[in-house]
């Protein structure tokens, strides 16, 4: 959905919906523009500055005033609505997406954790990709059948599944090898982005980085064919130890 | 790389390159245009039906007469090219893709294949994309890496790498638990299709339908991330049995 015009996302800002990102008119000199370029600043919502062209063809009712505002769809749940579906689950399973950007990549990895039954998904506010119409696409239906929670911090989240039993493993080349790590019991996966793969200050947060072993040259996996490889490591435990 | 104009694409055909597809206009009347339009036909080459616009797009020179061939500039291997590179291993792995259409679930599988250290992929003519510049970036490099070949029939091929030794194994739903069959020695693993999966006819040349197993309600994998799942429940039996 797209709100657009100055007193519209104005007042946008003021509610709980989620915004996705905001179309900002680059050349924009004017007083009330500055205002609301500082108000969208300190709501921590991404401003995307483009050409007027741009928003010309994005504008559905002509009176954007340079602004148009992206709203999500999708109601996020919080990571207390996964934490309460995990309750009485042994073997509760959630994954954390740190930093992944690509749309693509964000729904191909909702589609693979909710073909292994994950409880839930928690993604960053912060460079990474949110629900789109792209993700929901990809993703092929599986978002209406698994909660994913967008937050502003990772790292508290992290320490919020700890403190509710589970044990947090990040994904990173250099871990020890996941075939060597009991991954049964609460546990939760943290995956990184294309790029830049696990944050530094989020894997001191993990109780133990494990790492896919790599035999080839280029050795980097896609995010949602990492995510899908780790998750269902997990799994095979699991029946395993049954 | 594109070859334009009759006589060019006509010589073209007479050689070994690989060719991906072949745009036409779709409008082309005359005799001579109808006559290499069965030329191709009987080489067994794509074809496709485009308005004039599209050639006028596609054109280098503006001398297409309606005919733009897209040469590969990957050289495939053959299936006997990956066989002499398996000869000495007790534990080879070769992935056999059945109708992979989408460029970028390609390049997603060469990825993830070259990563596990597969010994070759083998892609089929019919209904499979074939290696396009999309499919090389997606793979981030790893094409360099990993040898893909491009049959005509897959059945005969699989036929092949059973007189080598190699045990074929489906992935389908359907199939038995990947966790419950022994996937160690020369191991052929047969990835389906988006849409298709494996065909009914290359299901009966193999000689296990194996499945991964699901707890969702969508229950579908990409291919990339099935491939990469069920590569990597090779390479962890292998470890475990060393």
């Amino acid at each position: 959905m797209k709100v657009e015009g100055r007193n519209a996302v104005f007042e946008l800002l003021k509610t709980d919906k989620e915004i996705d990102k905001i179309l900002v008119r680059k050349d924009l000199k004017d007083d009330a523009s500055k205002r609301l370029i500082n108000v969208i600043r300190s709501h921590r919502v991404k401003i995307q500055l483009v050409d007027k062209y741009v928003i010309d063809k994005e504008s559905v009712n002509g009176h954007s005033q340079g602004f148009i505002a992206f709203v999500s769809d999708y109601k996020y749940f919080d990571t207390e609505d996964i934490l309460e579906g995990c309750e009485d689950k042994e073997n509760a399973l959630i994954v954390i997406l740190s930093e992944v950007t690509d749309p693509h990549n964000l729904g191909s990895v909702i589609r693979v954790c909710e073909c292994a039954g994950v409880d839930g998904i928690i993604i960053g506010k912060d460079r990474c990709a949110s629900v789109s119409d792209t993700v929901m696409r990809i993703s092929e239906g599986a978002l209406n059948h698994v909660k994913v929670a967008r937050v502003t911090n990772l790292n508290t989240e992290i320490e919020k599944l700890q403190n509710n039993g589970f044990w947090v493993f990040g994904a990173e080349a250099g871990g020890e090898s996941m075939y060597d790590v009991d991954l049964t019991g609460k546990t939760c996966l943290v995956i990184g982005g294309e790029d830049t793969g696990v944050k530094r200050l989020t894997q001191t947060k993990c109780d133990k980085m494990i790492s896919i072993p790599m035999y080839g040259k280029v050795n980097s996996l896609n995010a949602s064919v990492a995510c899908g490889v780790a998750v269902y490591e997990v799994i095979r435990q699991r029946i395993n130890k049954k």
